[in-house]
């Protein structure tokens, strides 16, 4: 089906087409919204200065699930600042969209929004994703893994990449995660035990394998 | 919905009485066997002697997805060997068999069944996890994870560690995953090198935050 797209942003209408998979809109979030308001972040560890929180992110700033229409707020573009995201067409990226929403509690990418920036086509200036691994130990426990954290070069010293990996850890707390990880480069361990996160003895180590491409 | 639950091992039907969600049945695979069955390990990495394979994985031995009635084969106290497994009720087995199952493409719990063993139930004798992420970076990419991977005491010697982790790496690819990785105990770190696994230098650190139960 192909279907003519449009943005209701402040900032005025973006028309774009697209092919939306299944009875996918643009205003369809990954997760519920509400889950994002309603986290108490008068539990949260980890301490801001100013207070902000999730549901309360600072002027002009808005924390909530990814939205398929945020293919057009730079969402693709910010993980550029993260790695490699290699070719992500907008039909790309509605599939994966659509993918990940067919896995009930699994995936929850969140995403912080500049509301008032005139630069629409940049408006998503953070990300970071919460995956909850479902396991049959520890009397069929939930594990939460936090994924590709990303916070826009410019809006530095804004405790917006504290606020982001806050409320990943608060969500796998709303769904009762019995441990959230991380895998981590050495520069940031400093960063990401201040939050909380500690290496833990005996432990800690991440072993990967490439895989080839075209081994099918 | 309280239906009557047997089983059809040759081993001797097995009487059992639980609550089957949705239409659920005890036959039911987590995944399509055809799939371990056609694993080309020619193509493996890990190499064995003898030559052994998930098609082919020695006499009395079958390597396949784990099925809903793998609760009565020992599936559960196998774990056990692995960690704390905690209480896992029959009901609350099958509920997380029926929700892994609802995510496509995500839950690939495989285990190793001993065929030909009086013991029915421990005929469960290996078992390892692949948990497949999707991703929007590096093209919306896939990531494997390898998760509780337990081989029984008992059956020490016969190259099943390395066989169901060989599995693991080979539905990974299948899968089309760009790479796999797990945490690793230090004591078997070793055993992961020698299987293909690297701790890659700079990224190998896997941090974790124990999170409260009762945080609701």
């Amino acid at each position: 089906m192909r279907i003519v797209y449009f943005s209701t942003s402040e900032m005025g209408p973006v028309h774009q087409s697209g092919h939306y998979p299944d009875a996918m809109t643009e205003d369809d979030y990954l997760y519920d919204p509400a889950i994002v308001q309603r986290l108490d972040f008068s539990k949260c560890l980890v301490k801001f200065n100013p207070q902000i929180s999730a549901a309360y992110p600072g002027p002009g700033m808005r924390v909530r699930p990814l939205k398929a229409s945020d293919y057009d707020r730079g969402f693709v573009r910010l993980l550029g600042q993260l790695t490699d995201i290699g070719e992500i067409s907008r039909d790309a990226f509605f599939r994966r969209f659509a993918e990940m929403k067919k896995c009930p509690n699994t995936y929850f990418v969140t995403v912080i929004e500049d509301t008032v920036t005139s630069n629409y086509a940049s408006s998503i200036i953070g990300a970071a994703t919460l995956v909850i691994e479902q396991k049959f130990i520890h009397g069929c426990a939930m594990r939460g893994r936090l994924e590709d954290v990303v916070v826009n070069d410019t809006y530095r010293g804004r405790q917006l990449g504290k606020l982001i990996v806050a409320t990943i850890i608060m969500l796998a707390r709303e769904f009762s995660c019995y441990k959230i990880s991380l895998d981590c480069k050495d520069r940031l361990i400093p960063f990401y035990q201040s939050l909380g996160f500690a290496l833990e003895p005996g432990n800690a180590n991440s072993m990967t394998m490439r895989l080839p491409r075209s081994s099918l």
